[in-house]
C-alpha cells in the first residue's frame, strides 16, 4: 500500500490506524511492499477477489456507504466461506472520485463526514466480526467508485470444500433463507424511486426487510462447520443465483442434479422466481452424501435439503426443477458479466 | 472467478485456458471460489495489490494494450521484488469498457483483435517470465478502464526483506539505471501530442527508448538473490521515485540518509531531476552492512552504491543529497495520491 509520508494525517494514515494490525496468520500488515502471511504447516491458503464497480454492483444514489462497504466484503468472504476456510487477512483496492474522500462541501454547519468514512465503517465491522484484518491494499482517484477485494483465509490441505466434489446420489442443501436479497433490492429500488428519498437513507421501518441485500451475512462459520466435519462433498456460494451457481456445481462436477421448488426455503419477502435466479444472498449450497448426518442448523442459521445430484450420461439441461405441475428444465438465469 | 455456463467460449473460459493452470506451489487455479496455494512448511506468504485506472496510470491512447497489460503486472512483481519472495500466483480483476472487450468494429476487411486480447498477451508473456501463474480473479464491465493486481509469493520465514530494516552505518544501493521510465513517458507524450501518432502505436525506432516506461522490468531474480544471501538490510521498489521511496525506508526503518548526486546511475536519456523523482523504474533501492559483499551486477543488472544511512536524532529533513556544490534536502517528490 503507498503511504503518504507529509505531515498530515492523510487518508491512507487514517486507514492503516483503524485496520487491525495482526491477526491469527498476519505477520506484517499495512506500511511495506507487501503484507506478511504464515499458517500453519498442515494448512492450505486460499485466495479470492471480486471486483464491484458503482452503476454495476452497487449505486451510490441508493446504497448507505455503510452498505456498499459491507457488501464488498461480504462478497469475498463468502468465497471463503464456500471453500471452508478461516479468513487470515483481506487487502483493498479503492478507486474513488476526489469528492467521495472529503466531507461533503455543501453544508458547512453540520458538514457530513466523507463517504469513504461510512465505507470503511461498514467494511471493518464486518471484518472484525469475522477476524479478517485489512492487511493492504491500494488506493488511487478514479472517476467512477470501484473496490476490489482480495480475501485469503487458511484451510487444512486436501480439505477445501470445491465445486468438483459432487457426486451422483448426493443430496443438495442450502443455508438461510433464498431470494431475500433480491426482494431488498426490488425495495430499494421501489424507495429510491419515489418520492421524499434523500440519497442513501433507509427509513427505519424499512431496515429489516432490505437488510438480506445491504447486509447479506457470509456463512464463514457453516462453511467451517461443514468442511471441519466432512459433511460436504461440494459447495459453492450463492452469489449468481441458485440456478446458475448449481450448474457450475454440474459443470465442474460432471453431474446433473434434480430440485424440488417445493422444498426451497424461500425468503417470507420474496418469491419462487427470485429465489431461484435472484443472486447475491451469499448463503450456501452444498451436497453431502446421503449418509452424512447433516444438521437442521448450524450456528443459528437453518439448513435444508432441496434436491439431489444424478448420474451423468444424459442428455439434456443440467438442472432440472420439479414441481407439482412437473418437471422443466432450470437454465441458468442469474448474473452473468459480458454475456 | 465468475464462468460463464452457455455453450459459447466465453471471454472468461478464453482467459481460463490461456493461463497456466499450475505452478510452484499453486494447486488449484481459475475455475472454483478460490484459488488454493500451498507453500513449503519453512515459507511464508507475501501479498501485494496495485490498481492501475485508464487516464492516471495508463492512457488508452497513448500506451499499447500489451504495454498496460505489462505494467499492470510488472507493479505487483516489482513489490514481490522488493520482499525477496518468488511469485506463487497472480490474480487479476478487470472492469472494461465493452468495446474493449470485442473485436474493433469499423474495419470489417480486417477486423482489430479486442483491446483486451493484447492486454493478455502483455500480461501472460511476462507472468511466464517469472513463474507467475494467474490463479484468478474477476472481470466487469464498467465505464473506465480498471486493473487490479494481486501478487502472492513465497519467502522464507523471517526472511523478508522490509522497509524497516535500514541501520545506520548502511550503505545504499539501487540496481540498474534511473530516470528512464520518466525520460520515457515524456518520450511517448511527445509521440502521441504530435503528428502522425496513430492510437497505440509505436514507431520501432522508437521501441528501445520508450521501453523502461512501457516494459518495465521488475528484479525479481535479484530481490532473491539478495534476500537469500541475507546481504540487504533493508530493501523497496522505486514505484513512486527514489526521493519518495528512500523516504519511506527512512521513515520505517527511524533513521536518515544522503545519497551522492554524482554516483546516482542516470539512464542514457534522462536527467538528474527524472533519476530522482520519475518514479515507476521498478528498480530496487536497498540497505547493505558495509561488510556486506555486495556484487557488482546480478544476473547482468549493475548494482550502484549511491549514498548511506546515517543516525537519527538530529532536526530536519530525512535525505540528504550531496552535489558538488555542497549538501541540500531531498524533498519527496514523487508520485502521490490524493495528495
Amino acid at each position: 500500500m503507498r503511504t503518504k509520508i507529509d505531515g498530515e494525517l492523510s487518508l491512507l494514515e487514517r486507514i492503516r490506524r483503524r485496520a487491525k494490525s495482526t491477526g491469527t496468520g498476519l505477520r506484517l500488515g499495512i506500511g511495506d511492499d507487501c503484507a506478511l502471511l504464515r499458517l500453519h504447516p498442515a494448512e492450505e491458503l486460499a485466495v479470492t477477489t471480486d471486483l464491484s464497480i458503482a452503476g454495476r454492483h452497487f449505486r451510490l444514489n441508493w446504497h448507505p456507504s455503510e452498505s456498499v462497504g459491507h457488501r464488498t466484503l461480504a462478497r469475498g468472504l463468502s468465497d471463503l466461506a464456500a471453500m471452508g476456510a478461516r479468513p487470515v487477512a483481506a487487502f483493498l483496492s479503492l478507486g474513488l472520485p476526489r469528492e467521495l474522500t472529503i466531507a461533503h462541501p455543501r453544508r458547512k454547519s453540520r458538514p457530513q463526514s466523507p463517504w469513504i468514512e461510512g465505507f470503511l465503517n461498514g467494511f471493518l465491522t464486518l471484518a472484525d466480526l469475522h477476524n479478517a484484518p485489512l492487511a493492504g491494499g491500494d488506493l488511487a482517484e478514479s472517476p467512477v467508485a470501484v473496490a476490489d477485494i482480495v480475501l485469503a483465509g487458511a484451510v487444512p490441505r486436501g480439505r477445501a470444500l470445491l465445486r468438483s466434489g459432487a457426486r451422483p446420489g448426493d443430496l443438495l442443501y442450502v443455508t438461510g433463507k433464498l431470494g431475500g436479497a433480491s426482494a431488498g433490492l426490488q425495495g430499494l429500488a421501489k424507495l429510491m424511486g419515489g418520492r421524499g428519498a434523500s440519497r442513501g437513507r433507509i427509513p427505519p421501518g424499512l431496515q429489516d426487510s432490505l437488510a438480506p441485500h445491504l447486509y447479506p451475512q457470509p456463512r464463514i462459520v457453516q462453511g467451517i462447520y461443514l468442511q471441519k466435519r466432512q459433511l460436504a462433498n461440494a459447495a459453492i456460494d450463492l452469489s449468481d443465483g441458485l440456478s446458475t451457481d448449481l450448474s457450475h456445481i454440474c459443470a465442474e462436477s460432471g453431474v446433473f442434479a434434480e430440485i424440488d421448488a417445493a422444498a426451497i426455503p424461500i425468503h417470507p419477502d420474496a418469491t419462487l422466481d427470485q429465489a431461484l435466479h435472484g443472486g447475491e444472498d451469499y448463503e450456501l449450497l452444498f451436497s453431502a452424501s446421503p449418509s452424512a448426518r447433516v444438521p437442521r442448523a448450524i450456528a443459528g442459521v437453518p439448513i435444508t435439503r432441496i434436491g439431489r445430484v444424478l448420474r451423468t450420461g444424459r442428455k439434456g439441461p443440467s438442472v432440472t426443477l420439479i414441481t407439482s405441475r412437473g418437471s422443466q428444465p432450470l437454465d441458468p438465469a442469474g448474473w452473468q458479466h459480458f454475456s
